[in-house]
């Protein structure tokens, strides 16, 4: 099997995103300064940040839960593509769990969905297949990162701590006691601390 | 006014303390994980933690909480010293804030204990005076770390980022919302990642 990986934007209060997800608001009311770091990386002082950001795009495939991909939990809207338009932004294989079954869907820019409807374990045997010699990465949301981890299927967690507090919102560890990881890379930045751990 | 800083070893899911804190187990049964990278910092490969000990051992004076300090809420037992016996840990002058006043006690090994109870302003001002050139620290609890974030009363919080999660306990930032700080100081070791941002 691949390296399983998972990266978060996360923080210094655990959140990987602000109260009130939704389309407009992908990291809820006021979570934007979670992802603002991957922004205007070309400018001075920023190289640290520009070189995790060029290693984290070096992915094979993606897994992503049901409600990442679309919304309800019920039978599939055969219509519904994602939330991208027809050009989705993995430019990759894409595994998306979910209990109930639908046909591949080729979109534009090499991103492909497989639903994957026999389990968790499932999807990280399915997408080392397609991911050649590179990662797989669990591109979320949280509760499928939580799911994972909780499974010991996870071999690798990038967190990027934003040095702010939410006070609310999405925990990304919620409920997933007893881990132990060993920070093997620590990249600090004026903006940012990226610590990839490994689990044990 | 001197630097009022703050440390805590804080687990990757935000707890300074797992469930049932007690004198026995002050930070909660199963979470000696926490502080555990301060022990046996002289072996090989530890010397970053070392430094990072020793620094933190410059304390011109502390602030700490009625509880840290004692048990109840009420007026004081004149009997009671702390729970440390005779020769308390601090080796500095003590600010114990509380409702109810009480004249200063003198320990041995250099700890006095001062009792505050005109706010939380008052504290880091007596402190300075008594601190010399050197820095003021809120020893805790938790809730006294919360209440001067809140009042934007400290400079600077070291982190020290234990790769554990423990699913329940206190947590060190809950409902502390709004804050922006600057990671200033960033040093990895094997064991914890430790992080010194300054308050903006």
């Amino acid at each position: 099997m691949n390296l399983v990986t998972c990266r978060a934007s996360i923080s210094l209060d655990g959140f990987t995103a602000a109260p009130n997800q939704s389309l407009k608001n992908p990291f809820g009311e006021g979570g934007m300064s979670l992802p603002q770091w991957q922004f205007e990386t070309e400018q001075e002082g920023r190289s640290a940040d520009a070189k995790i950001l060029r290693q984290a795009g070096e992915v094979g495939a993606y897994i992503m839960g049901r409600r990442m991909f679309g919304p309800g939990t019920g039978e599939w809207d055969q219509e519904w593509t994602g939330w991208w338009g027809p050009n989705p932004p993995y430019h990759a294989p894409v595994f998306v769990l979910s209990h109930h079954p639908r046909e591949p869907l080729t979109m534009e820019g090499g991103t492909t969905f497989t639903f994957v409807t026999d389990g968790i374990e499932s999807a990280p045997e399915q997408a080392s297949k397609a991911a050649g010699d590179r990662k797989v990465v669990i591109a979320g949301g949280a509760n499928v990162v939580r799911q994972y981890l909780a499974a010991g299927l996870i071999d690798e967690l990038l967190l990027h701590i934003v040095p702010v507090t939410l006070g609310a919102g999405e925990r990304l560890l919620k409920g997933v006691g007893g881990l132990k990881l060993n920070p093997v890379e620590v990249v600090a930045s004026p903006t940012v601390t990226h610590v990839r751990y490994r689990l044990s």
